[in-house]
């Protein structure tokens, strides 16, 4: 088994060494409960709600922030997932990486852009990356790709055991005592392709934007290993899981996850 | 608003006539509520549990189950789905309709079969049908069918407002206050496709084999309309629905379910 976080955090945008200390400190927390893997949230470095792009452009330094996440993961012998704001000359992406103490072992660009974001990043073009890492073969999409059944199963098929997605839900109406329905999309995406899901989420206030505080645990038979706190406070959500088990795409004793699809008639 | 019925029933498998008088009963009681679709679960006719083909082909006797069926819409002035086992020469089909006063107005087989489905029927070839009927739009696929996405997003896409899912879920263990994942799987699909989900699901027992108690209705936003009973008592629930709201796929302001979508990078 091996033992997984998913940070919530309370970041500020514009303040980016103290977003950086959060994340920190939270990767420090999870390795001294024992945990192998950790996520961070979407733009955990930057925070999210930019005035414009411009002020996006001004406050991404990736570089530092990798730097950051290679180091604490050398010093606590942990895999971090991330999302970070990533610049390239005057190109914004809305990007994630998986790193362990050897450095950077994958990096992505969300595809899917919600909200205004699409005046801010130019979205990915590339399916989620999956790596072997540690701990497991990781793969990593960020928020809204989440989203859509379609992307997950490609980081299934890519050989994914887990999939870490670091996401900012923004907090909307929902029905009492339901689960938000950003949380069920995660559980489902879990049980059609067999794969663990780990979702770490924000909360506090930004800007006026309050968050879902979901940060949760799926395992690959969609049930919550974590539930999500559902409140505005930090929070470490960790869950023990058996990652490997996810390469076992069997459902019952006559079924098959990937054997009983028809992608000849899905069009 | 349009009022849905989805029917839990107590079946016994063999008792064709016994069956076929519960589904009309609930017809009858769903159109006293003032519904105008009502879903009836899968193999409602012949019920689930075959001793072996042979019993299936000998219990088959579609003609007389959708008679019944026209007949009861026409009476009671209202659009049925329904499951049954079809039959034609020597082949069956793990079958549905959507019939109206006037007759069958579309007819569906079971692509994605489960257990030992595949030892009785032959699997369907085509997509959900999507047909117009007096109250909207209305989509069928059965059971096992609705937990791939891709198959919801080809009715959503056929211009389905409400999907009709005519399903026998046999209980399987899950965490404790949890949704079943087969409920969660629904939910999803309706949220990611901006389509009304309708669950008709069973109760009672089977030769040994017990039921969910499942059925549910889902809105478009994935969220329950009418949560299932979970438990093993025969139920109509029934939700009002604006179905013609799932043909705008706008989410928030900035984004579409639709268009939204990346097919070109899904593989």
């Amino acid at each position: 088994m091996t033992r997984i976080a998913a940070a919530q955090l309370s970041l500020t945008v514009g303040d980016v060494p103290g977003n950086r200390r959060s994340g920190r400190e939270a990767i420090a927390n999870a390795a001294a409960a024992g945990v192998g893997l950790v996520v961070l949230p979407e733009l955990s470095d930057t925070g999210y709600v930019f005035a414009d792009r411009d002020e996006a452009v001004a406050l991404a330094d990736p570089g530092q922030t990798l730097e950051g996440w290679v180091e604490a993961a050398r010093e606590f012998d942990v895999v971090v997932v991330g999302g970070y704001c990533d610049r390239a000359g005057d190109t914004l992406t809305n990007s994630a990486v998986v790193v362990d103490g050897t450095g950077v072992l994958a990096r992505y660009d969300k595809v899917h852009l919600w909200g205004r974001e699409s005046e801010v990043f130019t979205p990915g073009t590339t399916p989620p990356p999956v790596v072997d890492t540690g701990v497991g073969r990781v793969g990593v999409l960020v928020c809204y790709d989440l989203e859509f059944p379609e992307w997950v199963r490609l980081a299934a098929d890519g050989g994914a055991d887990v999939v870490a997605a670091p996401v900012n839900w923004p907090l909307a109406d929902r029905p009492e005592g339901e689960l938000p329905i950003e949380v069920v999309k995660a559980q489902a995406a879990a049980a059609y392709y067999g794969v663990h899901v780990v979702v770490a989420d924000r909360c506090g206030d930004d800007r006026g934007t309050r968050w879902i505080g979901g940060a949760c645990i799926v395992d690959r038979t969609g049930y919550l290993a974590a539930r999500p706190s559902l409140d505005d406070a930090p929070a470490l959500v960790t869950a023990d899981l058996d990652l490997a088990a996810a390469r076992d795409k069997r459902l019952g004793s006559r079924n098959h996850l990937v054997g009983d699809r028809r992608p000849d008639l899905y069009g």
